[in-house]
């Protein structure tokens, strides 16, 4: 049920096929997000008109609103948001470091104010473990402690410590609930660890180290990266991480990214991404092209009758000029948003779609892919 | 090409197919209001999986923003907006009279302030006329003097002396345009009056016959009505002009309506209708359904399993429960806006083809349906 099979690898890089309780997903993938039980401005029929297989949702924020029990009142989050193919919910940890105003961390767990209503809440391992179980996404992730980019190496090893610590509570609390110990009802979930460290390379050697020791795990996330620290730490720790992280398991870069960070993560062995970077441009009017990004809003789109990329076959750009793209900025159009949107998600999509098929290729393949899209992608733009 | 032939009749209603440069209309129709050339919230993929085979856009939007000019070198309206199917534009005189901060009035035309950037301009019948025929619609209107709903008879008369002036100026101008008499390209556009005279009977009778002895019409539109009149008062007119109106013309109610209004002028023998009741309400959170109006925020639907109007074959219905609906609005996503918007315009695109079914049914048919239809809409509503 939860399975991972490599059917190419070209340098680091793999290509192979995720089986999860919803279905199989080719990887490299990039997972839309649907932070409140919905990909913002999209629905799940566009979703799978530009060939997303795997939606990622917040833990944190529908915990919050509505709570996982109305979720699960209402089918869980499969059927909440009508989305029938593979779910992954990340652990709230994020959220919790990243969003919410008040917090007191100690080793038992997190206690927050919600950015809803203000009111304190606690999250544990046990707790954000239970929360996704009754969700039910396909995957669940640990409940991890994460630290800024900039931090130190005291602060980092402090993070880490409690990260693995909590990782061994939220196993345990897993395993309870897939036994049937709990009086929560049945699931398929699998649960994957997430590896901190920060930007510190003698910690996220020992933390890969502790987290392969602690169990045999259908997958690894890469966590505390792309939260501040320059772009060529973010690589290095790749670097660092990819001859050391088991072959077989697939791997997952938390929150990346925009097309140039796909592209060289995948180089660098990673096989999942989310990030809101596609949908929160889209609706600011920025879009992914092939010649690199574009703002819809720019003046010079006013007549301008070419589709928004040529070189790309979402219903954005197979029906609407720049020029129309542009006034429903203009004039603050709710279409514009969802158009915009739908674009650069089918951009990330295809940017996985086309590393897949240079992987599978061979022969250095995937190097002079990126190289050419790289000549293109970071040209002087038109806009 | 520009052709209404009537199926069917029942009392005052009537059924009937009109046809059109871009396709084939079923009457009675509701038009969904594409107000900046795009239906808010909704694409016109969305229009067409509702049925809509019509749409209105607004010629005071479109002039101001993005202006007829670009909205030509962008293909023209159909092109521009993504509409293959019949289009009608207003002619900008209800805009002019409601929306504009500053305006004066003189025989000419009327110099009004732009909503969008405060510029001053200047809208004659014949500038209205030459807008239109550049967006490129199926029906233009002429350019009327709108008067309150509350008006006096001179107040009314006064508008209506000028409506009819200015229909002639408006006239002319259209048939040098389709003579190809101007510098204008050629297009395949029909001209439709507008009859005004407020509430007052004598009014209404006077402008109905002088606007006949003015052409030879294609349709004819209702202006005037559903401006702050009550609705007994637009019932009565709708009774007055039926018998007087030409059998063979198709008939438009302009901006009507909600449910309520459609069925009752259906039954008045009115053909048209346009509205943004079904996407302005969708926005607010208030569906349409077959018991009534619900509005989806409220509480009681929190863990409501129950999709938002079990009767109704649209998208919404179909893959969403009232929870999950609720809980967009609540969490305030875009999705909700959609979702709704999409839903009452199935609404009241089902209920024009529900009275379609009953007209052809003949016997009384429609009665019935209209009483039954009535008893469940208007019982003590669940939200």
């Amino acid at each position: 049920m939860f399975d991972f099979q490599i059917a190419a690898t070209s340098g680091a890089a793999r290509t192979g096929t995720l089986t999860l309780p919803h279905g199989t997903v080719e990887t490299p993938v990039f997972m839309p997000v649907g932070t409140q039980g919905t990909v913002r401005a999209l629905s799940p029929t566009d979703l799978k008109a530009v060939g997303a297989s795997m939606v990622l949702a917040n833990t944190y924020h529908l915990h919050v609103r509505p709570g996982e029990d109305i979720v699960s009142q209402l089918g869980g989050l499969h059927r909440f948001m009508a989305w029938d193919r593979p779910l992954l919910t990340d652990s709230g940890g994020f959220q919790v470091f990243s969003l919410a105003g008040f917090r007191r961390v100690d080793d038992d767990g997190v206690e927050f104010q919600s950015h809803v209503d203000g009111a304190r809440r606690t999250l544990t391992p046990e707790r954000a473990t239970e929360i996704q179980w009754t969700l039910g996404a396909d995957i669940a992730m640990a409940f991890d402690h994460v630290a800024p980019g900039q931090a130190d190496e005291a602060t980092s090893r402090d993070a880490l410590e409690r990260t693995l610590r909590w990782l061994e509570r939220c196993a345990r609390r897993h395993e309870e609930l897939t036994n049937g110990l709990t009086d929560q009802p049945p699931n398929r979930q699998t649960l994957w660890p997430i590896l901190q460290g920060g930007t510190h390379r003698t910690l996220r050697e020992e933390g890969l180290r502790r987290v392969r020791e602690m169990g045999s795990w259908t997958g690894v996330a890469i966590g505390g990266l792309s939260v501040g620290e320059p772009k060529p730490k973010m690589l290095e720790v790749l670097e660092l991480l990819e001859p050391r992280l088991p072959g077989p398991l697939p791997r997952y870069l938390m929150g990346v990214g925009f097309p140039e960070d796909l592209v060289a993560a995948v180089e660098r062995g990673v096989d999942l991404f989310d990030c809101v970077a596609p949908t929160r441009n889209g609706r600011n009017g920025s879009a992914f092209t092939a010649e690199g990004q574009v703002n819809i809003r720019n003046a010079a789109f006013r007549a301008d009758d070419a589709p928004l990329d040529a070189t790309c076959d979402c219903e954005t750009c197979t029906s609407y000029s720049r020029g129309y793209l542009r006034h429903l900025f203009v004039a603050e159009e709710l279409l514009g948003l969802r158009l915009l949107s739908l674009h650069n998600v089918r951009y990330l999509i295809r940017l996985a779609e086309a590393m897949r098929a240079a992987i599978r290729k061979g022969n250095g393949a995937l190097a002079a892919w990126a190289d050419d899209w790289r000549r293109r992608y970071t040209q002087p733009g038109i806009a």
